[in-house]
């Protein structure tokens, strides 16, 4: 284990977050409030500490071995939602530490779950801070790191493939740092054009840039109580956020492709066919659903449908109906998107479309094996092979989810809040989601769970974030025991 | 496709059904229930039917393949239920088919799901075969088939294979025939047990024959509306029920190894240990959830414990308590149980307890691997080496599994019940387990579900009982493609 990396890694992280919590202390300023001063000694705390830690002698060797990623990428996690959590107490904005940090967790996991009750009283500095941990989030501070710090040595590879979600790690070009500088650029840049289509739409420049924050990073947090439902009277900025999300769950290296031209091989990809398929299934059941059962305008209907699938499907969570209201049918689907998630390798949680696939193309050849032991076929996906490893890898995936899923509805159980609150408060988290079903629904929030819930709940978001096996290998006490 | 098997099986199967409801009949004639000629007509129907279908020359070849073993299965089973469910209906205890339907195959898969509003009104004769219905199906009728007609050439072992629960195909002795002969003496035996220790109890001749038919059975129908909660007043009643539900879901093959004093072999079993692991671990935190919540007695609080994870990790589904009404963590934690089910070569459902330990095993090595990438493991199970195709498979059947319980979930959620009663209604029937929760609890009863949703359930019943890959099988578009 070398410790001496792992907390240089750490110490670059602080130095991240220094530099993040300049833009809410610039805020603030413009504000004139005067939380400004929770955001300075924060970030000057971050940075002394950083540097110093930054600067530590490396040990011998700066080849980082695969436990030491992992260990490096779930400290940092730990640690800068540890920090990032400060300025909320520090600022009276959330008085108990264990808030703190399950909002700031939520905000860097880009959950959107949130303990607050009433969000418009806040100060707008603090409400920037809030949306800004989500698009700090959302393409994952490491990468963004790797992209700011492309040399430390062979190591950068393992950070990356304990980091970046899916099944199959792949670089878009050969050198790492320069894929996150690729991926980094499409994020800004589609972070820049919602913030202008928000504006164009009529939104201030408040509200543009922390709605987009947060729909790029499928987190959101809204500044709004009513989260978007707050515009429903305009279209334009229903539609704007519908497209932007939509995106948001693609893949990026997808989207990199059809930048380049590459039409065939957008069409060619068979996760984004599935994606694309499941999302509008959905919407044609729950509009459907809605329509029938509670007589509203098909109009509407159709509006609100495409909204809360897009937005949960993508993990993203926003709300323009309190849809734990809606008619059985349509929460059911919901929660089914809850579970799925949206593509690899993009900014949402879920197991995944391309598990999905995985999972579904690997039954059908089991199925077609009880008929035929002896014929031997090799699975595929966008043409290519699919390695055994990754399909083992897959279940191995379901199995710890499901497990997951299971310990922290049992323990959120103990609130005694009941049965579908548990359930979807567990899988809402775990999936990176936000809102869940019941009495925590869009326009509830999770104030009421105790504080074992919410450390449970945090502990969830930081799994589902990093995709279970960082935090599950630092557990599995085979890691520690030397060869 | 050789049809003309598959026909002949069909006829053998419904010789027995024959068989079996002469039982029934002569219970009506005894209680002098003019439903004695419902009974009547329907076993000679069923004999003439079968003895034609039975005596039909056999095609070129007796050797089935194992298409038409999954095919002779699945029709076996339905041809079952549709003439099982005509009593009902001519004898007028439920008017309606599809609700006769339902109640029959919850009845042959061990499910224990009711539609019946007020059970002792109807005539005891029907109460009987109810009961008797779960008695067959317990040890899977085809079992009962291959041990009454040892000679179907090399098909039986694929029907074996097809019918038989649990991840590994195992036989006790060389030939399949007396190897269902023994399961089929200790599933007599054990009833004959509880028959006997129930009437000791002081129990009348007919409760104890119909709550031995369905304890051993992991059913769970009572000819009690209250279920066993009728016999509160009475621990010894509750204890012997205790003791055989256990019983019912252990793997017989390690109750004909404890019968042969092999008692190494049934402690060496890592399933039994997991089995009792999990059983006993629910037993305490659900008595520590209703003693702390429920301010119970600790006495009644343990008993209440210990009869309700049981009955429903055995998928028997009894009930003393209305559990519907626990606190959420209690809820929780059955419906935990309700997954994972009892042990392989029992007679319950769910994904069975030796999945769920393949499962871990393999998540475990994958952690592993992720440290150690060049290190190759070979899982084992009871010292045996697991062989990696096992693994596939379990893999295979938790996705499949998950997919059929959201896919019923989904569609019951179209009765807009609520989440909780149309996710614990897909997974009590996909277990075989029969009470959910909410609306659909252990007091309540599923005749106000939709007619779509009872035909859903009861496929799923049916897939749940033929461990879903027989079903899954013949809808796979590839099973009917010549090679």
């Amino acid at each position: 284990m070398n410790f001496r990396l792992i907390i240089k890694v750490v110490g670059g992280i602080l130095l991240v977050e220094a530099g993040g919590l300049v833009m809410p202390l610039l805020a603030s300023l413009y504000f004139h409030e005067d939380t400004w001063l929770s955001f300075a000694l924060v970030a000057a705390l971050c940075a002394v500490l950083g540097f110093v830690l930054a600067r530590l002698p490396a040990g011998k060797g700066d080849l980082m071995q695969g436990r030491d990623g992992y260990m490096a990428v779930a400290v940092a996690w730990v640690g800068l939602s540890a920090f990032g959590a400060v300025p909320y107490v520090v600022s009276g904005a959330i008085p108990h530490y264990v808030d703190a940090l399950f909002e700031t967790v939520s905000g860097f996991t880009t959950t959107g779950a949130s303990i607050l009750t009433d969000i418009e009283s806040l100060p707008r500095g603090v409400l920037f801070w809030r949306a800004e941990t989500q698009w700090m989030g959302g393409m994952g501070v490491l990468v963004m790191f790797l992209a700011l710090m492309p040399r430390l040595g062979g190591g950068s590879v393992h950070l990356m493939r304990a980091e970046s979600p899916g099944p199959i790690k792949s670089k878009l070009v050969p050198k790492v740092g320069d894929t996150a500088k690729i991926l980094y650029a499409i994020y800004i840049g589609l972070t820049a054009g919602e913030i202008i289509a928000l504006r164009l739409a009529g939104l201030g420049w408040y509200e543009s840039v922390t709605h987009a924050f947060t729909t790029m990073a499928t987190g959101g947090f809204s500044v709004k109580a009513a989260s978007i439902a707050a515009y429903s009277s305009s279209p334009a900025v229903i539609w704007i956020i519908i497209v932007f999300t939509f995106l948001a769950g693609v893949n990026f290296s997808v989207i990199y492709a059809a930048l380049r031209g590459s039409w065939r091989q957008v069409w060619r990809n068979q996760e984004l066919r599935l994606y694309t398929a499941l999302i509008l299934g959905s919407i044609l059941l729950v509009c459907l659903d809605l329509f029938i059962q509670t007589g509203e305008r098909i109009g509407d209907s159709f509006t609100d449908a495409t909204f809360q699938v897009i937005t949960i499907m993508t993990t993203t969570g926003y709300a323009t109906r309190d849809f734990a209201l809606w008619p059985t049918f349509s929460r059911c689907i919901l929660v089914g998107l809850m579970f799925v998630g949206a593509r690899a390798g993009s900014t949402a949680g879920g197991i995944k479309v391309s598990r999905l696939l995985i999972h579904i193309k690997n039954l059908r050849r089991d199925l077609g094996r009880i008929i035929h032991p002896k014929h031997v076929s090799v699975l595929t996906m966008d043409g290519e092979r699919l390695d055994e490893g990754v399909i083992a890898s897959c279940h191995s995936f379901l199995v710890a989810y499901v497990l997951v899923l299971t310990a922290g509805a049992l323990i959120v159980g103990w609130d005694n809040l009941g049965f579908e609150e548990s359930f979807t408060a567990s899988l809402t988290c775990i999936s990176n989601v936000g809102p869940a079903m019941g009495l925590l629904g869009p326009t509830a929030n999770f104030s009421i769970l105790s504080h074992l819930s919410k450390i449970v709940l945090s502990l969830e978001m930081l799994m589902g974030r990093l995709e279970l096996l960082p935090l599950l290998v630092l557990l599995n006490p085979g890691t520690w025991r030397d060869k």
